[in-house]
C-alpha cells in the first residue's frame, strides 16, 4: 500500500467535489496498493472515500485472493454469482453511507457497470482519470531512475534487433525479437507497434501480419516496465535504400521532433511544445499530417498526464516525464515518426532518457 | 460487416428501449464488423442507430485505419488531440439527432468517457451488454464447428505438454507451453491460468511467478480462438502423488462436473445444472467452497450469454455453448477445477467439446 498517495488522493477529493473513488483492476489500482487481480466480467474495484476509509468489492470468487494481495485491514465485501451484482453493490455503497454520494471512477471502470447501479441507487458517479493522474504526475527520484531503465532496456534492444531485421521477417516477428530483447535484460511487460509499408502511415496500426518487403520502412514503436514504470520509444527504419521523399520526411520529422524536445525546457508552456514541431511539419509541406499531439505523459501507464497538445494549457515542471513524438503520416502510403522520453528531472534539466540511434538507418 | 447480425440488433433495441449502441473497440465490434482497433485512452466506437444508420466516431489518429478496416461507407466522424474530446463527440451525436437518445454501451465503453459525455448533453447511456450477448447467443453452424475445433487445439496442447511439465518449472513456462503448442495447432490468441501449490485456491490467479514444487497440485485453465471463437478447458494435475483429502477432493469434482453435465440437455432449466453439481459439493462435506457460478456461454468472448448460475433462470437451447466448470477452493491450500465446453448442438444433443483425459494424472 502506498499511504502517502492514498492520503494525497483522499485529501484532494474535495477539491475535485468527490466523496469517494472507485478503482477498478488497472495499473492505477497497481500503483496504489502494489496488486492487481485479473479484470473479469465480474464487478470489482477498491472504495477510498475522502475521510480515508478504504474498502473492496468484489465477487467471492476473489475475496480470498484479494484479502492475500491486499492484507487483512481492508475490508473486503462480495457478492456471489448466484446473485444480483447491482443489488448487492447497491447495498454495500449505501451500507457505507454512499448511496447518494458523488463516486470517481478511474480509467477502467466498465461504463455498463456503473450505468447499471446509478440506474438502482442516486449515487453519481463521475471521471476521476484527471485526479488518478494528478497525484502521480511528478515522479519522485526512484520513479524518475525507473523510467531511465526502462527506457535503456528498450535503447539496448534496438540496438540489438537491428542485425537480426530482414525482408521476409513478419511483423510479428521483429516485434518477437524486441520482446524478447527487453525482457532478456529485465524489462517486464513488452508491449508495441510493428508497423511495416503502408501500414506505417496508420499511428496505432495494431495488427502484426504483414510480411516485410525489400523497400520497406517500418516503424517500430515499443517499451516495457521496469519496477511498474514504463518506457515508449519509436524508430522508423528502412529496409533497403529509401525513396526521395522518404528520406525527405524523415529529415523534417527529425527535425520537428529536435525542435519540441529542445522547447521541453522546466517552465514551458505545453501547448508550445507541440507547435515546435507542428509548425515545421506544417510549414515544410506537410500540413495536416501530424494528426496526433506530439506527446504524452508516461509513468506507471503508458500514457497520463501531461499531454503535450494544444488542450493541456499548463507548464512544464520537475518531476514530469513525457514523449515526444511528432509523425508524419500519409495514409496508405507510408508513415515516418520518432519517438523519445524526454523528463524535468530533479535538477530542472531537460533530461532525453533514449539514446538510441536516431540516425536514418538503412538495413 | 456482418449485416443479419447488424439488422438483427438493429431491430431489437426497441424492445431494449434503446435509440442507438455505442460499440467501443473489443471483441464485439470484431464480431459485427471484422475490425477491431487498438483502444487507448482516446475514446471511439461504433454507433448502430435503431433505423439502420451506423457511423463512427474516434480520433483523427485512427481515421485512416477505420476507413480501410470499415469500408467507405460508414461515414467516420473525428476529434482531434488538440480538441475537448467531450465536446466534440456531443456535437456529432447531436447532429445525428442522438442528444437526446438512449444510448446502450457495450462491455468495452469506459466509464469515465461515457460520464464525461453524459455531464454535457442531456444523451442517457444505458448498460447494451445484454442485448449484444442475445443477438449472439444461438451459435450457426460455423460457428459450432469453431468452438469443436477450438477446443480440440486445446485438447491436444493438453496432452502435448503432460510430458514436459515437471517440478522446477515456472507457472510462466507452462503457460508457455501451452501457448506454443495451442499456436503450432492453429489457435490465436492463447491465454489462462497456471496456479501452483497455493495458488490453485484462487481461481482466478493471476501471476505466474512460482516455482513448481515436488508435490504440488496445478490448475491449468486455458484456452484460444479458432477464426475468433473460444476454447477454454481446465484439469488439474499433480505433480507427485496427491494427499488423501486432494484425491478426495478431485473425485468429488469430477462427479460435480459429470452430473452438471449430464443435466445440461437442450430444455434443462439453467439454475438445475448450477444446482447438480453444487448439490453434490456442498453435501459431501464442502459446503460453500464453490465460490462461483458453475459455467459461462461462450463464443466470440470466452465469457458471454448463457451464464450457468442460479440467477440466469432460462431454458437451454439449441447453438447455446458454455462451460461446466465446478470446482472446491480451499484458501491457501488448494484447489481442483475440471472444465469442459458443452454445446447444445443442431440436432438437440449435449455435445462435450473437449475430450482431454479428466482421470487423475500423477507427473
Amino acid at each position: 500500500m502506498r499511504t502517502e498517495y492514498i492520503e494525497k488522493l483522499a485529501g484532494m477529493m474535495n477539491d475535485y467535489q468527490m466523496d469517494a473513488v472507485l478503482i477498478c483492476p488497472s495499473e492505477e489500482l497497481l500503483f496504489l496498493t502494489g496488486f492487481n487481480p485479473m479484470m473479469c466480467e465480474r464487478f470489482q474495484g477498491l472504495v477510498i472515500c475522502s475521510d480515508g476509509r478504504m474498502f473492496y468489492i468484489c465477487n467471492l470468487l476473489y475475496k480470498d485472493q484479494v484479502e492475500a494481495g491486499l492484507g487483512k485491514s481492508v475490508p473486503v465485501y462480495t457478492w456471489f454469482d448466484g446473485d444480483d451484482m447491482v443489488e448487492i453493490v447497491s447495498g454495500i455503497l449505501q451500507e457505507n453511507h454512499l448511496g447518494e454520494a458523488v463516486i470517481g471512477v478511474n480509467s477502467s471502470a466498465p461504463a455498463y457497470q456503473i450505468l447499471d447501479i446509478a440506474g438502482r441507487i442516486p449515487v453519481r458517479f463521475v471521471d476521476a482519470k484527471p485526479l488518478l493522474e494528478e497525484i502521480r504526475i511528478h515522479k519522485t527520484p526512484e520513479e524518475q531512475e525507473c523510467l531511465r531503465q526502462a527506457a535503456r532496456i528498450a535503447d539496448e534492444a534496438f540496438a540489438a534487433i537491428l542485425p537480426r531485421v530482414h525482408a521476409g521477417m513478419k511483423e510479428q516477428d521483429v516485434m518477437d525479437l524486441l520482446a524478447e530483447e527487453m525482457t532478456s535484460r529485465g524489462g517486464e511487460n513488452p508491449e508495441g507497434i510493428v508497423a511495416s509499408g503502408p501500414n506505417s502511415s496508420y499511428p496505432h496500426y495494431n495488427a502484426y501480419g504483414r510480411t516485410i518487403q525489400d523497400h520497406d520502412l517500418c516503424v517500430l514503436d515499443y517499451g516495457c516496465t521496469y519496477k511498474g514504470l514504463h518506457s515508449d520509444m519509436s524508430r522508423t527504419i528502412f529496409i533497403g535504400e529509401p525513396t526521395g521523399e522518404q528520406k525527405k520526411v524523415y529529415d523534417i520529422v527529425d527535425r520537428a521532433q529536435m525542435a519540441a524536445q529542445k522547447a521541453a525546457v522546466e517552465g514551458a508552456f505545453i501547448p508550445d511544445i507541440d507547435y515546435a514541431a507542428r509548425h515545421i511539419i506544417d510549414t515544410e509541406g506537410y500540413e495536416g499530417s501530424l494528426v496526433n499531439r506530439v506527446g504524452h505523459g508516461i509513468g506507471y501507464m503508458i500514457h497520463e498526464a501531461p499531454d503535450i497538445k494544444k488542450s493541456d494549457p499548463r507548464k512544464l515542471e520537475r518531476g514530469m516525464a513525457f514523449s515526444i513524438e511528432p509523425g508524419i503520416y500519409l495514409a496508405g502510403n507510408f508513415g515516418i515518426r520518432i519517438e523519445n522520453i524526454v523528463m524535468i528531472n530533479d535538477r530542472g534539466e531537460t533530461e532525453v532518457l533514449n539514446q538510441a540511434s536516431r540516425k536514418l538507418i538503412v538495413l
